[in-house]
């Protein structure tokens, strides 16, 4: 019999309102990525999903044991230790320091190169030691995920989903290749600058010639990082046609970790779901002890500083630069600094292991926020509203914060020449010109208005794909044509040809014709 | 003092829960857009804002009066009346029905030129008269509205938006130069087939030739019907180097009558919502004398056919052609026409001049729609899982139903050769198939699962854009650059010049130091 309530019950929420406790594999990159992964992992977890997270034996950051997930730890030291991280980290600050020369840079860049070709390597051996464990690949195998997540900034999630036949999401802002939207949305280079390029979406001719050079430059550099190591073992896997980017490129979907307030706008792909700033949340009240200093500030205010937790530590020097610049000011510092206390520290500072970032950004008496550049840090002082004076370091950090800069909401000290004076300069400026907090206070506006939080909609589109197996709907795999097809060259020079030849025809005819008529004429005469 | 709890109360929804009654003034494209245009106005009224909708004097389907809406009648006749369209459609069925040569379909191009050519000269007579009347200026400018809503598909509400220096939003699908996306997203002619050309996202090569010419000659064709009226429009009212298009180009935001579900997965830009689907909405009960009906059907089912709201009836011979076709099949038959009953028509057919079509595709009895392939219908269709039998007259009815086919849920009819057998054949086999109903619920399904609602969505982005004063963060304007800067041929070429200088200043040189150096050695030896 026909009900015709039942079709009041169909409404359009009747599948997600489902309740649906999934499997998901998580392959995390390890370091300040698996930050913002963990957020997810724990979400998902809170929802009712099992999460199994694959992790390295040396891993850092990636603990073995956690309420959230279950850990299978792979008996691989894939170098992701802490004493590795520091020593990597000091190195690039001594060159940094030392001076801002093309050549000192180039060394960076030399250094960077060699440490990602070690870790993509690392990573190969992680994937081949699962793939050849019998009783691994039987685990995982029978563990019947319903789809991997992962971070392509490395390969390990993408082979494995394939090798698996999962569905496959990622929590993306890179991959094997350099900026994630580069893979599979167009990228004209005319008006989206490529990282490390520092420049914005409004460039002059030599501006566009650069970021033509750093794309080639950095493809080149970043091939010659990873096609050695994961070349191979696609062919080996999954036959010799498969290249290994087109595993990246047939992502289900990739949660991306932008939001274009900070963002500049450029194309995108119905299967990019936007989630930047997933982790913020609004404040929570300050231990005592802080919340006293926070209030010693009174009008003035605070100034929070902390450059990630990689950066625990600064040469001595540079550390006593800072502390001289923040003596100097009417503001209460707190620093997060594990290094020895600087001579020349002020008494309005105080020096924390580690300290509730968010919380002390969305304190009402903070006034400026000193970072390195993080995105992690950079969404929470947007979020809260807090301008930066920006001292990046490397990997991303430089570009955020000329992204910011852009905006009017940064300034960016460089660390080659930085010293008391300009530090403190620096800081005053942006402490002082009211239009700094006023558009980083409108940047925040836009982004809490949102009609899902980033991180809901991050978790709604994690269980989509679950729920359908895919989401091959949202997914094109037309970037994948030969260059000249995609850019229709092939199309155009048809074409012309055809009309040069239609040109020809018609004028060797008329040609002919009034040959024939003259010939007539001269009879006829 | 500083509360603690003051934070908790700041969270994301602070500003998007703030109820605001704003005011939208709306310019509408008459005809069949403004069916989804007021369900637009009509939600945006449902939520306390003030909709001021501008209309023609002669508008059929725009009324002056509405519960929903205060009409502003300009004193123009812009030949939107029932007569004109109605004759306009029959010439249209005469042409396509007489053969479906390739000279019949020019001259039903070039009918449609001619009228598209009238359209935009009428509602560039309506800006004149608005623009020109100091009167109905006063009471726009004094009313101080939030944003202006419109339909692309004619310039009307874009020239008022530029000259009140409002915020606009589209409501969207075309604009006066073919699909909308074409005039701000990247659109790689390779992948991304541009209507009427019936193509999908999987081209041969010869396809891809077929979609640059049909490219080509639409830009070409749409230029000739609309720059004559906006070009010189925009001269006289915004100054002599605004190009109109880039009028139509600077809306802040896009509400795109598009779902994947339905179109080919293409690039796009953050300007461009999504809402395709949005006048969806699940079945009420029947009237008690078509519930009836419908139930006699018994497992056979129910078909129901409509041509939308412009055909309204059919040459003779052609209603009866499809009359037999029903009349030989076991189901029952809604029929919406207008027309003189045929003299096939069976038991099981009962003719109506209106129904209701979404209630009709959402009850369980209901197995196959029969539909000329407006937007409208076929969203309802997805969103009930009814597979499709399309009929397409004009516009894009034959490109929306060749993208069904592409998916597997409808087969097309030729209006030219469309006989009783075939017909019955086509009908029979969509019914029996069981591909064709699988492939439609599963579209459904995911059509269904979405985090908001397509109209929540659409409602939450005008808001966002009255809230916010525009969106231009979300919005780039590169794509206004000369095409040799946006393609980076300028780059490519400068970068090959000075690859060149080098190599010729190298080779120089080494040229002369191998001659040096013979020299050196003549004179040695």
């Amino acid at each position: 019999m026909y009900l015709p309530l039942a079709s009041f019950v169909y409404l359009f929420y009747v599948i997600p309102k489902f309740t649906y406790a999934g499997k998901v594999l998580v392959f995390p990159h390890d370091g300040s990525h698996w930050v913002n992964m963990k957020v997810l992992v724990e979400e998902l977890h809170s929802r009712g999903h099992h999460v199994t997270v694959i992790r390295a034996a040396d891993s850092w950051y990636i603990s073995e044991t956690s309420p959230h997930y279950k850990a299978i730890t792979v008996n691989v030291e894939a170098g992701g230790n802490e004493d590795f991280y520091r020593l990597f980290v000091s190195e690039v600050i001594r060159i940094k320091r030392s001076n801002g020369s093309a050549w000192t840079r180039l060394a960076l860049d030399m250094e960077l190169k060699d440490r990602f070709f070690e870790l993509h390597k690392k990573v190969c051996e992680m994937l081949v030691h699962i793939f050849e464990s019998k009783e691994l690949m039987k685990t995982l195998q029978e563990a019947k995920y319903d789809a991997v997540l992962t971070d392509p900034v490395n390969g390990g999630g993408v082979f494995l989903a394939r090798y698996l036949g999962l569905p496959m999401v990622f929590n993306a802002r890179w991959t094997v290749h350099g900026e994630a939207h580069f893979a599979i949305a167009p990228s004209p280079l005319s008006y989206v600058p490529l990282p490390p390029s520092e420049l914005t979406d409004q460039m002059t001719f030599f501006e566009r010639v650069k970021n033509m050079i750093f794309y080639n430059m950095r493809m080149y550099l970043y091939k010659q990082v990873t096609a050695p190591h994961y070349s191979p073992l696609s062919k080996r896997y999954f036959g010799p046609d498969v290249n290994y980017f087109s595993l990246f490129q047939a992502a289900d979907l990739w949660l991306m970790r932008v939001d274009f307030v900070f963002e500049f706008p450029r194309p995108t792909m119905p299967n990019v779901v936007y989630m930047g700033g997933f982790q913020c949340k609004p404040a929570r009240p300050l231990p005592q002890h802080l919340e006293e200093f926070v209030q010693s500030s009174g009008e003035e205010g605070v100034i929070i500083m902390s450059l990630g937790t990689l950066i625990g530590e600064l040469p001595h020097d540079l550390a006593d630069e800072i502390a001289a610049g923040f003596a100097n000011l009417p503001q209460k510092v707190i620093w997060r600094y594990k290094g020895a206390k600087p001579p020349s520290l002020g008494n309005n500072t105080i020096m924390v292991d580690w300290m509730p970032q968010n919380d002390l950004l969305g304190h009402p008496n903070t006034k400026l926020f000193v970072s390195h550049g993080g995105t992690n840090g950079i969404y929470e002082a947007i979020y809260h509203g807090v301008p930066i004076v920006g001292i990046p370091f490397v990997f991303d950090q430089a570009d955020n914060l000329s992204r910011l800069k852009a905006k009017g909401v940064a300034k960016i000290l460089d660390v080659s020449d930085l010293n008391t004076e300009i530090f403190k300069k620096t800081v005053q400026e942006v402490l002082n010109e009211p239009s700094y907090r006023m558009n980083m206070q409108r940047l925040s506006e836009l982004h809490r208005d949102q009609q899902v939080k980033p991180l809901d909609r991050a978790i709604f589109w994690i269980e989509f794909v679950m729920r359908h197996k895919g989401a091959p709907h949202l997914r094109t795999e037309s970037y994948r044509m030969p260059w000249y097809s995609y850019y229709s060259v092939d199309v155009i020079l048809f074409l012309i040809a055809i009309s040069l030849l239609v040109l020809l025809v018609f004028s060797w005819l008329l040609r002919h014709c009034f040959m024939l008529c003259c010939k007539r004429k001269v009879k006829s005469d």
